[in-house]
This record gives structure tokens, C-alpha cells and sequence, in this order.
């Protein structure tokens, strides 16, 4: 099995899913494709809760802001899980859930050595010329594009092959492939989702996430609305509730989210909006007493 | 087959259905995820339009404004389908149209009994703690949090792995299944789509959704259009047509859409813009001469 | 395999995905839903850049303004591709380039002969009426409507059902369908994505579409940027990059697209607001020394 998630909208990962099913027949689950564009830390988060839900599988991630640049690829073996995607930081708060107490290993994908993945019928498609705007000096990431990949596509050219290719997480079946390279995951981008502040009727934290929905995801735990029946929310005094519905329609309250964090919600309405809170945003809860 | 409908954008519908496939390697085919929020008529509008098209299949459905609040969640047998979803109407227009004849019968599923869902490997979620806001004294809807279950999906934590157990409509394995009790039809919460009054040259009736193109369909049986050049919808003469193409780009029509009702479309436009109407407005259709 | 690409947004799509699911048990992979609305040009292109990176398959495509007129629906045999959907053009880039220097025939689909296609329990739908509208004088389309299908909605009535009898390419399974008849691919409805006119230091072509992250793609192709650090591009000065990240964040640049065109872009940006250009404009691009 692969899942499959990226920024891309439609129709870029109809092809790398073709990609994909030149070389193998597994399935294939999309995660999602509209994770907030060039977001790593709202789609490292979204991936560390929705991932662990799955069986061992092959996961491939391209939420990728500097595609081109050096930034490495890599994969990942996470437990029974493999990742494959950036190393931007993206996939390691999911790596690290799916690790568990077992090991996490690393390789380099060779992008000069994956290619060229060509469509299979009829005539090839424009190349890629290979020396354009080589000298621009502006440029804070450079020293790629002498492979056959597009410089701004890798999950087709890069990304989609090498899931296909992994298959899981068999030690064999991935020395065996020679693009591969092992590496240290001391050596990798990291990436941390921020901890809360938590003392006693105080808790310090920020916003993650505001899901479609418009709830307002933070980082306290949610064990700080435990016993509690009102909180200030930056400020503002709200009720605790068990469910959306522990408060009439369209008004605010604090809830435990399906994630273990605090929310910030609104009955049949918008969280976000309601509490004028956005990713990033500093949250002070207060309990009262 | 598991198909898999509801209002939650994404990437919830992916953790429901890594649940699934922890359990089951069935093939997974989404509806949509993008029904209007919390909208229990819509839902039931479409999924009664839709799911008649398939062969034998158990049908997840997650529109659920009353989440975590003492709803019943249910499993229903109808005819060689089964439905699964809360118990807020609406699987029952649905559930009426894949029985026809046969049986339909319902089950009450124990929600404190299915779980609890854990992420596979490394280290659990955060738990939801049992007793926050036990009290709240604004509560229109209460009871529930003793168990297991998240308080806010339970798409994730109920609906998905019962859509995995029931595995259709076998009786056996629905009565093997421990968290399932029986319940009468009788007592499950109704939903009738409404129906329009038609004489001989009016028709009374309402908007019951608007499709993705503008397109507004009412509950006007088409036949009312049957033999008809022109009408007056809502006291607007505008001319009839067999196909969206029967008159000049951008002027409206109406027209019977693919549902066998009554639509008030525009050739290439938006039917809701041009005639100013929305889901549950008024909709008066007069014969002309 | 069966591929699945419109512009109907959901849930129309899951209805055709019921009737094929009627008829075979093959994979389906959805290629977009999202495509313009009834923008024949638009879906011929991304289909001609996506669907060569398919192993053989049978491509259900339904961007259909004209359904219910009397445009013919076909089926075309392109290398070892199958393809389904209306004879507007929309088949054809995509046929080119699948077929290469193969075999391109083409079957035209008698819709009068294909159904009734009908929900599979309960009461059925209502059925479309067989003689409204039939004096419609504006008509510019007329002709259908004798048959059982639906006049609007023939993804589900004929499409569907047609690419789940196809099942690929095998002459003698084509042949058997009587509700196909060959024709020469020279009656087809033709559509040719505009070439750009290039010269040393000039390029004149215009913007095919515009990607969901607002990429600016030209039909010049990526060769003109050869050797240049910067252009003109319809008049005003830009460097020319290998990647997104070779300008500053919010900065403009011109670079070689995955399909081999000159773009238009902004790093982490959108350039189709930031070169004020949408489908259809004029580009011209000169070099610069």
C-alpha cells in the first residue's frame, strides 16, 4: 500500500499516481492534496495524526517549497512504515510517531540515478534543457538540475518512482536499489512541532492548525480542561465543553479535539473566525476557578 | 466494498480510512467529502441520488452536526446494502430507496464497545479525558464520554471500524458482532425529502439542493414539464428545454436533470445567480399557453 | 484500469464510479474532477500531460458543454489506450500523443442502444420525459433525447457504462459492442493546443492554463530560456531560474515547467496575479543580452 499526500491540488498527482502504477499494482490512498501550500509544519502535523492510523505501508509526501534547490530526498524506514519525500523536516514528527521505540534509519535518494521517467507512448516530452539559467545569482539553492528530472516536479520525477520502488520496508529490496544511499538521520532537517507551557491553572501555547472546519487546533494538552467547567481564552472567559454541542449553536467553547489537543471551536460555526486565531497565533488559557 | 460520504473536507476521511484498512483490505470508493457542512438534507438528498447506482455495498456515511451528543449511532440492512452512520435522518431516504420491497432493518451500535482505536505503532495519542465539562450546564445534548471513543470523530473511532466489521449484510456476521443490538425502524430518527404539489398547470414545491455548477433542483417532478415550450418559474417566463445547449449561452432555462426533477439552470452559467434562489426557497412552476 | 476525469466537482463522479463498479471489478484512479468548467481546451491539455504516464488504460473523460446536443459520443483506440467521452476535441491531443506513430481509430457510440441505465434496488428514478422542450426554437443543439439516457448528465448514462464495456483496447471486445460503429478519425471534432512561434531571440505564443498555484504556462517551449539569465517577458525584465528558489520569496522569474513549457512564476507566489495573465493572453518573449 501507498498513501499519498501533497499540496498539489489537481490533476500534478493524477500523475504521479501513473508514475506509480507503471511499476507496481499496490494501493493506492490519498492522504490529502490540498494541505496549505509549501506548509511543512501544518503537513508534518497533519501526517504525524493521520499516518499512525495506518497499517505498515509506504508513505509518499511531497509538500516541497524548495523543490530544485539541494535540499536532499530521502526515505525513511519508521517501524513498518516507509517514508519517502523531502528532507525538509515534513516527515520526521510522523516518522518519529511511527518509530515508536524502534529504529529509525535514513537514505538519500540519487535524483541523477532515478531517471528519466519518460510517458510511455507516442513522443517524449519537451526536455528539460539543462543549463538554463545556471549563472543567476541570486539564488540561495543551487547545484541541482543536472539529472534528468524537471526542476520543479520531483514528486513525478523523484519522489513517485522511489515509493514504488520501496515497497515497504524489507532491508533487502532497499539496498538493493542503487540510487539509495544510507546516511545518518543525525544529518537530516528536523522539524519539532512546538510543546505548550503547562503549570497548574496555566497553560502557554500556540495554534498548529485550523482544520476546514474552522477549529482552532493548539498545542496544550488536553488534560488541561480536565475538572474545569470555564476557561479564559486569551482573555476571555468560555465555557468547557464535552462535545460541539455542550453549547448553543454558534456559540464559543474549548473542547478536547479528536487529536488529544485543546480546540478552540464553535458550535455549527467557525472557530477561527470567532476567536480571531490563526496558525502561528499565541494562545493563554487560564483556568478559573 | 466500503463507499465512504461525508462533510469533512480533508485529511479526516484518510484516518477513517486507515481504520478500515487496519481491518479490512476491501476497495474504498469515496462519494464526496465536500457535502455542505453539517447539512443532514443535502447529505441525504445526494446520497439517495447517488448510491442506487452501485452493485451490493456497505455505505459510510459521515454527516454529523450532533456528534458526541446521545444520538444513536446506527447500522442499517436495505435490501443488499448496509448503511452506517449517526442516527439523525440522514440515511433514510437512502436506506427507503435500497430496500424497495425488501427489508430494512436496524442495529444500535454500543459505542463504549467498539474501541478503543489506537494508532498502530509508537507511542499512543494523547487520551481524551473522561470527565471535562461534565457539568456544563448549557448542554442540549449529553450522555456521552464514557467511552472509549474521541469525542468529536467519531467517523474515526465508530462509524469506520463498524463500516469494517459489517462487511455487508450478512446476518450472521451482524449478529456475531457484540457492540451491534437490534433496534426497530420505528424508532430511528425519519427524514423525508419534501414533496412538491402539482396540479395540472402548477407546481408548488421547493429548492432542494444547488449542484457544484449552479445548477438549482427543485423537487418538481420533470414530467411537469412534459409537453410544456415555456413555464413561469416563480413568475419569470423562461423557455423549456430538452438540453442545457437548447438556448444561447448565458440565458436560463428549465429543464429535468438528471435526478428526474425539475432544474432552473443557465446554458454555461449559474442557475443560483440568475435566479436568485438557494436551497429550501419556495419554487412556483405556472404553465403558460 | 479505468481512469476517471471531468469537470463535475462531486458527487456526479461517485454515480459513474457506481455504474462502472456494476460492470467490472478494475481499478479506477481518478485523474481531476476540479478541471475549468466546460473548458474543452483547458482538460485537453493537462489529459496530453498527464495521461502518458499511464500504463495501458481505458481514460473515461467527461468535459461535455455540448451533452444532450447532438455532439457524438465516441471511443478511440490510441496505441495501447482506450479513451471514452464526447467527440469535442478534448480526446484528441491526448489521442496524438498516445497513439505516436500506432494505430488511431475511432468507434462512435449509439446512445439509444447503450442503456437504460437503472439505479440497482427499490423504485426506480423518475424517468426523463421523452418530449419536452421539443419545439425549443433557440435550439442551436438538437437531435438527442430519444433514447433512455438523461440529457444532461451522460457520464453516468453512456460514458460510464461504455468505458466499463471497453475494458481496453482488444479489437475483437470493441467489435462486439453493437452499440459501437467505426468511423474515421477524420469526421472528429480536431483540437490543436496552439505552437508558439519562435525565432532567435523572440517568442510569440500564448498562456495555455493556469495551475493551482497560479504557474503561468505558456505554449513556448522550454528551450527558448537556453543559455539566457534573463528576459523580457511582455515587456518588462525578468531573470530566468532553474528553479522556483532561484529568486528571492515573492519574486518573479521565468523557468522551464514539469511539461517542458516556459512558466511564468513566483517563488511561493502566484504569477498569474503578479503578470496580470490568465488562459488565452498573448505572450511575448524576447531575449535580452
Amino acid at each position: 500500500m501507498i498513501t499519498i499526500a501533497s499540496d498539489f491540488g489537481t490533476p500534478y498527482p493524477a500523475a504521479m499516481k501513473g508514475v506509480i502504477l507503471q511499476r507496481t499494482d499496490t494501493r493506492l490512498v490519498d492522504i490529502a492534496h490540498d494541505f496549505p501550500r509549501q506548509d511543512v509544519r501544518a503537513a508534518a502535523f497533519w501526517l504525524r495524526e493521520v499516518l499512525p492510523y495506518y497499517p505498515p505501508a509506504t508513505h509518499l509526501v511531497v509538500v516541497d517549497p524548495g523543490v530544485g534547490t539541494d535540499r536532499d530526498a530521502i526515505v525513511l524506514r519508521a517501524g513498518d512504515h516507509a517514508l519517502v519525500g523531502p528532507d525538509n523536516g515534513v516527515l520526521r514528527p510522523v516518522a518519529r510517531e511511527l518509530a515508536g521505540d524502534g529504529p529509525l534509519e535514513a537514505y538519500v535518494i540519487d535524483d541523477t540515478e532515478i531517471g528519466p521517467i519518460e510517458p510511455t507512448t507516442g513522443t517524449p516530452a519537451p526536455s528539460v534543457p539543462s543549463a538554463i539559467g545556471s549563472s543567476s545569482g541570486e539564488s540561495d539553492g543551487t547545484g541541482a538540475g543536472e539529472g534528468p528530472a524537471s526542476n520543479t516536479f520531483h514528486g513525478r520525477d523523484v519522489f513517485a518512482p522511489a515509493a514504488a520502488d520501496v515497497r515497504g520496508t524489507d532491508r533487502e529490496n532497499l539496498e538493493a536499489l542503487e540510487y539509495l544511499s544510507p546516511t545518518s538521520t543525525e544529518d537530516l532537517v528536523d522539524l519539532e512541532l512546538p510543546d505548550a507551557t503547562v503549570a497548574d491553572d496555566r497553560a502557554e501555547g500556540e495554534v498548529l492548525v485550523v482544520d476546514g472546519f474552522g477549529n482552532v487546533i493548539t498545542n496544550v494538552p488536553g488534560e488541561f480542561l480536565e475538572g474545569r467547567d470555564r476557561i479564559n481564552a486569551n482573555g476571555e472567559s468560555i465555557p468547557v465543553g464535552d462535545t460541539f454541542a455542550a453549547v448553543p449553536e454558534g456559540e464559543r467553547l474549548a473542547t478536547v479535539g479528536s487529536h488529544g489537543y485543546v480546540e478552540l471551536d464553535v458550535n455549527r460555526g467557525r472557530g477561527d473566525d470567532a476567536f480571531g486565531l490563526e496558525p502561528g497565533d499565541r494562545v493563554v488559557l487560564e483556568g478559573l476557578e
